[in-house]
């Protein structure tokens, strides 16, 4: 099984930035946790990080031709606007699930929308970077099982 | 460690109403996996249901009392205009995880709102029934912690 | 042909409250109108009337395990903002008419609005009392036809 | 007792174009329906179809003219923007029901509003060609009695 | 000089209709009224009534190619939603004043709006049958000057 | 003079919840200075707390059997969604004085916004728990004179 | 008789500032107009332009004691926010036209709407300044007439 | 403990101007009556009005400087626009309440918006002149106590 | 193959009307030009104007029983209400594409609207007289092929 | 005659995505058609696609310096936000021609939104690969004449 | 050369109000150091403040009169709503700079629109008092250059 | 003291494009002007521009590791949508002083909301190239002190 975790523009200064919302924890410690997470479960995990939002439509078009079985992404401030996201996610048809470390219903107004959410397979919010490991749970709950559920 | 795993109205109808929403599982199936689950990690968990607003606040009333621990809460079609539930949560001061079994920003325009999340810890949507679970463990994650990260 | 007739919040007051607007007679005398036009046509009637969101939702569900074959509903004010009642004529999936005595694209904004109509076979208002009768002629047609018209 | 029934833009093209939506029976197989029922009743009824707001403004004024009791009303399109169709109706001060076959709260948004149900008595949707039948049925009850109810 | 004096939809049955809001002279006895002060002050006028929006485009066009100087135009329930009048007006480039007999700020909402009023040189409401008198000396003062100040 | 004091949803939290927000006093104490003022004044007092909708709605309309001459009520949440509530208010047609212990101005945007005020006699808030009070002062001023000006 | 012309914010400035909008003749040459208008038909005119609100709510009062029979208003900017006047006008109870020397709906969003019209007997826009003598000419015809048809 | 009252624009219209909305008696009559209530509780008044909103600012800095203790304002219309009342409510920085004699909320939709209240402590509404008592007995009660509850 | 070239209210002006929108060519040289075009490549063209919205939706559905293959239509203002065209169109089920001589997009924000547009194969703006010709290709294309791209 | 072919985000998956919606032949496919036509036809075409919306600006300026006569461009998901692609255009001054392949008013709401139509000589959707061809017909015909029409 | 610098409503009372978002030092010591630059840079320089938005209005066509050169203008909060100030502005057709000492942009909704900012030059915000010292430099920079930039 | 100076996209076509609006001078003269003025009050200025969204966020990410003490940023387009920018300034917690050439609030509606401005020390628009003299300005004057007023 092999997931991808994306991470979008400026999620890369996590735990230089506003600590106080996300964490004191920098993205290589985030990554570590999870590898090792994956490491235990036998996942394969690719990390991947851009402040481009082309370069992420590009990483998930490679990752179409690469087999990648699913996607945790989290496209920080992407979330709110790039309807170009949006389309490569359902373009490459490969299962996904948005993952945002604050809760964004508790913030800014413009943050409560998500135009990536609707081609995902769901979204988990609020549970700091645990939220990734829990967004890789659900990816390998749903590909393990004929989830007519989770639909 | 009590958890309170709470369902809100139409839900004890989940695996009878629309299956392809919801899955095929009855409540009673899904609190079984959920107990199971509970068990082999030593949480306690208390159930309930109810098709009453007012029901539930007075549920969330007594896990004040009872010393409930964390809450994961479906509020079902309340989600979208229950500012009573809201107050109830803000008011019991006991961290709690909004679940929806689907991916709500899929579905018509009045379920992509939540009144209820923004004092929820965070959400979790789209993952069916498996959803409960994350949500336990991310109450867990964040109680077992001093999770700075996550408020 | 089993029927139920479902009134909401303060419809048990017709009769008592504002005249102008809803008529003069009380619910019962309506329910005795609609239950003598049943008896002659050989439908068999359920009168139920709650202030209760909940016990609405809960009555709907006996219905579904008691076979009922449709619904006429009047759900007072609930129409505007109870996507709970609206869950759960969609759950239990039973033909339902939604019935208003007063015209209620006449009066203030927030009525013209019906959060519930979009889950029912139709709407029906600004007959008073007869609404009922009219719904229920509507759905023995429904019925007793494969009418695919009405759909 | 004199009704007209009024059918308003595309109306003649009924049971040819979007069956799943109308049904099959065309409009002239509806009004012989409609006929029918009206001649059992001992009630005259005038049909009326135009592709024309301003023809429909003229009928209306002609029924002022020739003492037409009551007005059963499809304005099809025009519903949701002829304030020309509202001002005639109020003008004529004829009692009107406003009838839809297919149930318009289901259907895309612009369906939703009516610009002329504020000045009819009622409304009826939802019921297919039997809708004409109950609106004549809504103003015969109308007519035959001192409804202070339905005003 | 000639000025064309136009009135839209339902207003034919000014004086049979609403009277507490349009006074209860007949459209006919109006016109006779304007044809009066016009013929005291030397104007030609032409009388048009439509409750067809075709019916009135024509006329302009027809205005148009007879060399009317001014028209005076009462749309009715046209002012709010044609656009093709709207079109109309700038297309045949005469100079136009728009007149309501009521208020119509003191109506209900829709009526506020006027998608004909920007192409006009003005508008007048709330004078009654008086306003078409004061819409031509309005027109009058125009012509007979160099108005840069109306423009 | 029997006066009515009613409490609506999480408002028995009060003292216990958000203390900054509505102040350290339990709803009984509040209660108990509400007694001892009435007491003081000759006022019998009715005391309703209820979390449930339907519940408030039943208690109206007992209210309205028992001859009670005015009520104050704090709906709490539910001033912002219940219309069952307002059209229970307007039902019993007894004159009620909305309070808010907070400034709702001052709080998130959905608080601005009251459903219920429209059909009571006025509204106060901001003052704590000395709103009931002013609220049942007004509520005595007004049905000791011949108020004309309080309409 | 005896009318009041009133002139709002910026309207002393009228000749000097944007001529292209409102004309090259200033304030005072435009009253000498209208004063002439006033003395041929014998009616008494006071002028009066202020740039404060609560001049003009001053001034209004003041007609209302003088017997002023009517006043014709341009507000200047105050027309789109000033609930001032618009309650000064509806207290004073004196007909009112309100007047403004260019086409409103012509010019920026913000200035299609008028507060104050829907409290004055009507609104003349477009005319340049003979739109005052055409709203003295108004007033004069209402208040010679039992006009119930300018209402 | 001194007191300041002021009404803001129109008000010194009370009891000439619509005596349906705000009662019959004049301000001077309101006023002797708020005195004669301040001389038997020995409170200072001190009385103010105008039509100007600057004057009210100025006014309200005098206040700052005289060391009066709290303010009960009716702003009038200026209730609905004038940040500028909101900014010298905030400045001055001395405990406010708002007073509406009628009850906004059932007036015309731009009636029910303050952007006054979010600075003051509260806000009363619907009990005619009675409202000014009641605002003097609120401050009097938060100024006399250590009233965390009312902040 | 049989085409039909639709042009709406107004349209009949093009080339006397604001040739700076539209071009200096009348409706019968574009007509013509169109001519010529269709008979170079073998096509049956059907040249239809009206002001009349009824007329349109007349013309379509003798269209549809005159075996008519695609529709090229700029309906002119109708463009931005006539849900009646919308209607016809969806109801006759001709390829329709939908043409308009100047770009839209750059226009009054009304115009950047259209309801005929979602029911069509697609919409050519901007391209003046030409985009007829474009309109005539593209149904072409479409009709000769197996077009499962266009769809 | 030089034309730039510009191809935005997620375009390089025509073929591989979503086949429903944009048909089955690969970008590389569709060039080589466009080739074959700008060949038959004298034209030079550069081909351009990027994921990066700063490529495409950059592309766009280079067009600038190499003397592009004109642009067809499908901007994918930018259309709908990227106010900087729109200043690009705007800013280089080359006649472009906004191409869709899908019908986008018939698609999700936020696809009905152009922000770079504005500042092109006009849009052509819903045409499948076809509208390119359409799109360089369209500048070649404005290149070729001096159209005034198109402008 | 002759600069006006204008504060409008509350603005006497800075460093008293809230000094975290206004500093501490009063209007006096700011125009102090105003006066300072001034003199450094030869320029005389007019200060106005009012309370007042007619009193401002009035001081603007005063420097019309006395031929200021350019104004610095901070209106308090009648930037968001006093169109009598814009049209002021744009009447004395003076070069204007806006003023706000704090960030508008951080802080209430209402205080992010400006309706005198369209009329400007330009608008500086978020720098303290040295904004006004800015603005100076702007309009001194603006007056010594043909600038056919910053128009 | 070292000051990032940023240009966003197609910035670098200025002097190229839209002279009206921007002036005539190429970024590299602008940049030569600063560079002059930087020089003089001994400051040391880094110039950047990208046409990419993630190119910007990196720049700033390197701002922050070499110890940028200020930045001066025009976004261009990006103003007015890109979240991505925002947070970036936010993340690397660096004072900024957005600027705009031409005075936005007087263009496009979309440029009157800045999405970046609410974190940044505060904005100045419409001085043209002299504005980004000001920002500088303005970074040296807060650095410089201990400016509590500007915060």
């Amino acid at each position: 099984m092999k997931i991808a975790v994306i991470n979008g523009v400026n999620l890369n200064f996590t735990g230089i930035r506003e600590k106080g919302v996300y964490g004191s924890q920098s993205l290589d410690e985030i990554n570590a946790l999870i590898a090792d997470h994956a490491k235990e479960n036998g996942i394969e995990v690719l990390f991947f990080q851009s402040n481009y939002e082309g370069g992420i439509v590009d990483f998930m078009q490679k990752c179409y031709y690469d087999g990648v079985d699913g996607m945790v992404i989290n496209p920080g401030a992407f979330t709110h606007y790039s309807y170009a996201l949006r389309d490569a996610i359902a373009s490459v048809n490969i299962p996904t699930v948005e993952v945002h470390m604050s809760n964004i219903h508790k913030r800014e107004e413009f943050r409560h929308t998500s135009v990536t959410a609707p081609v995902c397979v769901g979204q988990i919010c609020g549970m700091g970077w645990y939220g990734y490991i829990l967004g890789i749970k659900a990816l390998v709950h749903k590909l393990q099982n004929d989830c007519n559920a989770i639909k």
